[in-house]
């Protein structure tokens, strides 16, 4: 039946080098035989899918269930590579991944709840959802709790849900950004941050006045808030907008609330003829796929996007199979990724 | 009940000046008043939701209806563009859209497309799916059809299949940058191209060699194929691996399958310390998101998403309705987009 397995027969050594198993396993697992473990059937299942052959029909799996992914949007490519890692240890795990983004205008996260209650999905994942707003209500998980559905909760607090909470630690974050710049030479360091009513915006706000007053380049944390930090959007255009005041304020670096923050960031400096990072620094968040080619190459902290992954869905699953996993916030370290976009603080003029 | 509406009470000209309308018409719609048509309305919605502003319950939507949305990953960049930009049109025709992406080793199509079935959805959007996979059987799509379910089959074709087609004209899409690297004085133009089982890569394949051929770069068009067409993956370790061979057989410019593999061809050309574009020109496909942040900026060919989007939305529609849409394959044509990844071919040496 399927036109596929000729042609499959005669790429098995492809298999075999793509899995790192040998033909013979490729055989087996194709064949459906007994004798492999579920990481081999994986790894020969991956390869197939990789090199892009059709699945034999035998090997097709049975869902254990459905499981809901609820993401902000699209857009920035974080969330989409949160969407990917999560989905694929879903699949491992054998739940089929409902995937829920939004759109501006489109529909919302309590509406997307709704569908999947309605579809009777064994739990949710909610990736910068509305727990990450401190103005949002959180009686919609709270309802969702009360009956016994497993949710996560991911990048976002919310004293009180009673939920696993999995978060990356914006305040280290924020330490490993400023202490780079200030190691570069750079006194005069701003924050270009998304709206401040989410978590993590909060969080690095707060973080920031610490470290600068840590470092001696403030003495009271007000003028962190009031004189280095600028409020926009998380979007390219924020990045851009926020730039604009801190460079005219004086700043020799910027630290930005996302990769796509510091790409505008980086185009405003451009566009007043300064270069980065000979002129100014500018510093992201998130490690984004793909950003590692910008130019110059983003200098960013990444979040540890496979690990957390992992971590939520593991207490889903705990959750899931009745049992309850730790309501401690997991808090994941970042790491700080070093590539051409910041540099030794310019001689002053 | 909302903790939002008194902040969104004073922030009602940022909604205004967001949206493009009154702030009376804010507060109208804001307040689920008459006389506000469904786009104003739709624009003051999409206002708060870029603003980060909760949603007021009474605004909320009542869908549709289920719409499928299938697409292979979300890893190349230019999926979560067809995925954000198809679910934004589903959303503003008050349908709820369920995305279903791949990862390898995770729930193949068909398996999403059974629990698609399962829950009773009014259509399925499939974006670069089996359909355009040669070696895949068309029964999937029979069987689909012969239950009523509508679909529509975006960037792919298959004789047979009743159902609308939706594509970027790859002819047009290789001409396009042929002429633009012939223009420029290259006469060794390689092709690099994802596995030739896929519709797209095989048309592109096809034109390539004509349009050598046309333009007097060779002579019979076997050895457009044979010595200047290598054909890898479309990621970028695929792109870099193909450039290796092209550039070892003498090629001073490249044209990629996916801007993907555009930034290996990038990578490969530095890795022997030439520069690009100034050695080796290189073109991308796809125009994805933030591609013009690369470094160089890449040219590349742009598939007109937004148009394609909207094609396949309505044709979806159309058939959800009953009606009948057109049954030719729409190709929608791409544009060729000059950043700084092409230059005039470097001097003999």
């Amino acid at each position: 039946m399927s036109p596929t397995l000729p042609h499959v027969r005669t790429r098995l050594t492809d298999l075999a080098e793509q899995a790192g198993v040998s033909t013979a396993t490729v055989s087996r697992v194709l064949n459906g035989k007994a004798g492999v473990s579920s990481e081999t059937r994986q790894a020969v299942l991956a390869a197939l899918d990789l090199l892009g052959y059709e699945r034999p029909e035998k090997l097709r799996n049975r869902s254990a269930g459905l499981v809901g992914l609820v993401v902000p949007e699209l857009t920035n490519p974080v969330f989409p590579a949160f969407a990917q890692t999560i989905e694929s240890l879903l699949s491992e795990h054998g739940y089929t991944p409902l995937l829920c983004t939004q759109s501006p205008g489109g529909t919302t996260e309590d509406e997307y709840v709704e569908m999947l209650l309605d579809h009777e999905v064994d739990g949710i994942v909610f990736v910068s959802g509305l727990h990450a707003d401190s103005l949002a209500g959180r009686e919609r998980y709270e309802r969702l709790r009360s009956r016994g559905m497993p949710i996560v909760l991911v990048n976002g607090f919310a004293e009180g849900i009673d939920a696993p909470f999995v978060s990356t630690d914006d305040v280290a974050a924020i330490e490993l950004s400023v202490r780079h710049l200030e190691s570069l030479g750079h006194r005069r360091i701003g924050l270009a941050i998304g709206p401040d009513r989410f978590v993590p915006a909060q969080r690095k706000q707060g973080a920031f006045a610490d470290a600068l007053l840590r470092h001696g380049l403030v003495e009271d944390p007000a003028s962190a808030a009031d004189e280095h930090t600028v409020v926009t959007l998380f979007s390219v255009e924020g990045g851009q907008a926020a730039a604009v005041e801190l460079l005219d304020s004086g700043h020799t670096a910027i630290i930005c609330g996302s990769d796509l923050m510091a790409l505008g960031a980086i185009r405003a400096a451009r566009s007043r003829g300064l270069d980065v990072p000979a002129d100014v620094s500018v510093l992201g968040y998130d490690d984004s796929p793909l950003i590692a080619f910008t130019d110059p190459p983003l200098t960013t902290v990444r979040q540890p996007v496979a690990a957390m992954a992992q971590a939520a869905i593991s207490a889903l699953l705990t959750e899931i199979g009745g049992a309850r996993a730790p309501r401690t916030e997991l808090l994941f370290q970042p790491e700080l990724i070093v590539r051409g976009s910041t540099g030794a603080v310019p001689p002053a003029r």
